[in-house]
């Protein structure tokens, strides 16, 4: 099933630069928070949702960063609705040691699903691990974020959201579960760390968006017609939002990909209580969090030592025939992090129009842009 | 991508009846445990151990059952060779209040995975959730017996082990990583629990072999040759070991697979100091178990009734064109058990000939054919 879309190796959205502005990371963090603080969020808070969204973007993950600060939709049409709380008192209903059920009280969930990660490390401190099921809460943007808030306690991270529905389980012709994403930070010694991002369908939104722009035919596994049939159509996959599970067909063990979607599923919507994907009201969403302290188990030094060996064991692999070398999860996004912080992010210039649009409608400045002063060699 | 593999709906490899011999799951479970004792085990671990194993032929899970028994291979042939440890003493050797690593002091793993499972519900009891990494252990069976243990005491259990290289990371040439699966068991109320138990890989040596016997390709998504390159000949692709990860192609998101796959082997082989699936000592493995109490987050009730909405949802998903509807995994696995305790077991001839030579070998009674007396409606 091969098409010609273009897929770069980390399977990251490349933004064109003749189509992009390109921003300094700091300004954009600082302008996010400074509009997140216009709209009533605490300025301590306002900066949490700014870097997890400029996080987002500095790793290559366009589709999850500020490409969501949108006057009518998202974190500023939300709050500017009212549909959100700005100054949400997040608590926990119930308790063991090692668990928690976190209520985010209406907040934005990239802020709440920071507290909950928090709440999370802060019990693995005492009880070896900690899980945080959170309702009431809202969008949380690059799951990776919050599972990568383990790796400095020395943690293994894992982080997962439930969403409206877009998955449509094996043999059926409806979607019933979100796109429902697992993430899993796991810390090296001098490699970077390891950081599984995936849609447990086989891709989400963004490919699909990529292969309607330049009217591309998309694989029949990637997703369905409102009918239920496989569609080649990029516009009809992504019009019914009809995404298969990863495996795509049952030849290819799509039944695993739905399996995993639900299990995403009980974790983040039903032992929450938020719901189910295809019970979830409009906006809201159910997450779940864990962090492990690797010495619970083991040294932190045997740990880090071991998992250096293993991923330059697994990026020494020798290569496909037409391929260059093989990748880990995470080191792609890693570099490009590196990359965008010393030259700046291309932001499409859609995107960068948002952001106009916001700063004119709500009076924050907006200056961004990177000088040429402030590009370094990364 | 289509082939002419007949494929059940749950995926299971059914025995043609007219190569089977029917066979009666608690004489099986007798002779079985009859011949672990007879090895050197103690009797309660000798029922473990066959319960182990015939729970997975009664699940219709043939390729983890009896038919490793034997003389030269798995749990016999590695008792017979002292290869394994039939009298273990399994000790904690590190430890949080939710967290254990485990030894299995070379044990069958399993009765070794038993022992520490049960050591994860224990912790949960106390501590919310209870997590165990095992080292020093051997092959222990299907995954899903060790996370369903939880079920019982109103938990949700995880079983994983890692095992000898035969996933290719996605760009690569060579099998880095084992089939690593993950098993997820969820209580419901009225429904049949939830019960996941995949291979991170798109499929694991059982089809390889039934494509072979039938004499049909397989398709490019499964597996390479020797070079790496992807193959259609099945016979070519299990002699490789070469076995693509869930999602097939780079195309098909194989990055995905190929990353929980990773994810299984630190948990299994890093956490535990057993070794990543390429440096385990022939025949060892390393596991990794978790239980968590759902009363951590919500009420028993509750959760019980949600998931019993939930499943029941899915079930009644409106089914795609050209099929009859849409399962939840674990369903047709149980249902498979009642139909199979009340009619027999059907064994393969090749099977059933392995367990006669065991029996003649170590003078073990073997008297487990089903009697009609002893068939009843399920």
């Amino acid at each position: 099933m091969t098409t010609s879309i273009p897929f770069s190796q980390a399977g990251y959205q490349r933004v064109r630069l003749e189509d992009a502005v390109l921003v300094n990371w700091m300004k954009l963090s600082a302008f996010c928070a400074d509009v997140f603080v216009r709209l009533g969020v605490p300025p301590e808070e306002a900066r949490i949702a700014a870097d997890v969204l400029v996080q987002s973007d500095l790793r290559g993950v366009d589709s999850h960063g500020v490409a969501h600060m949108n006057l009518k939709s998202f974190y500023v049409g939300s709050l500017l609705s009212s549909s959100v709380n700005p100054r949400p008192k997040p608590k926990v209903e119930h308790e063991t040691p090692s668990t928690a059920l976190f209520n985010g009280d209406g907040g934005l969930g990239l802020v709440v699903g920071h507290h909950a990660m928090n709440e999370a490390i802060r019990r693995a401190r005492t009880a070896g691990t900690g899980w945080v099921a959170v309702h009431n809460t809202h969008h949380y943007g690059m799951a990776a974020y919050f599972a990568m808030m383990a790796l400095e306690h020395g943690m293994i991270g894992l982080s997962m959201t439930n969403a409206g529905p877009q998955m449509v389980p094996t043999f059926g012709a409806k979607a019933m579960l979100g796109t429902n994403p697992i993430a899993v930070a796991i810390p090296a010694g001098d490699e970077p760390a390891f950081v599984l991002d995936m849609a447990t369908t086989v891709t989400a939104g963004g490919k699909f968006e990529i292969a309607s722009r330049l009217g591309l035919p998309i694989p029949t596994d990637w997703g369905a017609d409102a009918n239920g049939y496989p569609t080649t159509d990029p516009k009809v996959a992504n019009a019914a939002r009809f995404y298969y599970p990863l495996g795509g067909t049952r030849e290819g063990s799509s039944h695993k990909g739905y399996g995993l979607g639900v299990w995403v599923d009980v974790l983040t919507g039903v032992l929450s209580g938020a719901g189910a994907s295809w019970l979830l009201p409009r906006g809201f969403n159910g997450h779940f969090f864990g962090a492990m302290r690797v010495d619970g188990f083991c040294s932190v030094a045997q740990f880090q030592s071991r998992m250096d060996d293993m991923l330059r064991a697994l990026k020494k692999t020798p290569p496909a025939p037409g391929h260059d070398r093989v990748y880990v999860a995470g080191e792609m996004e890693h570099e490009m992090k590196q990359e965008r912080m010393a030259n700046g992010i291309p932001l499409h210039k859609a995107v960068m129009q948002q952001l106009l649009d916001i700063s004119k409608e709500l009076g924050v400045p907006c200056d961004i842009e990177q000088r040429r002063s402030e590009t370094r060699s990364p």
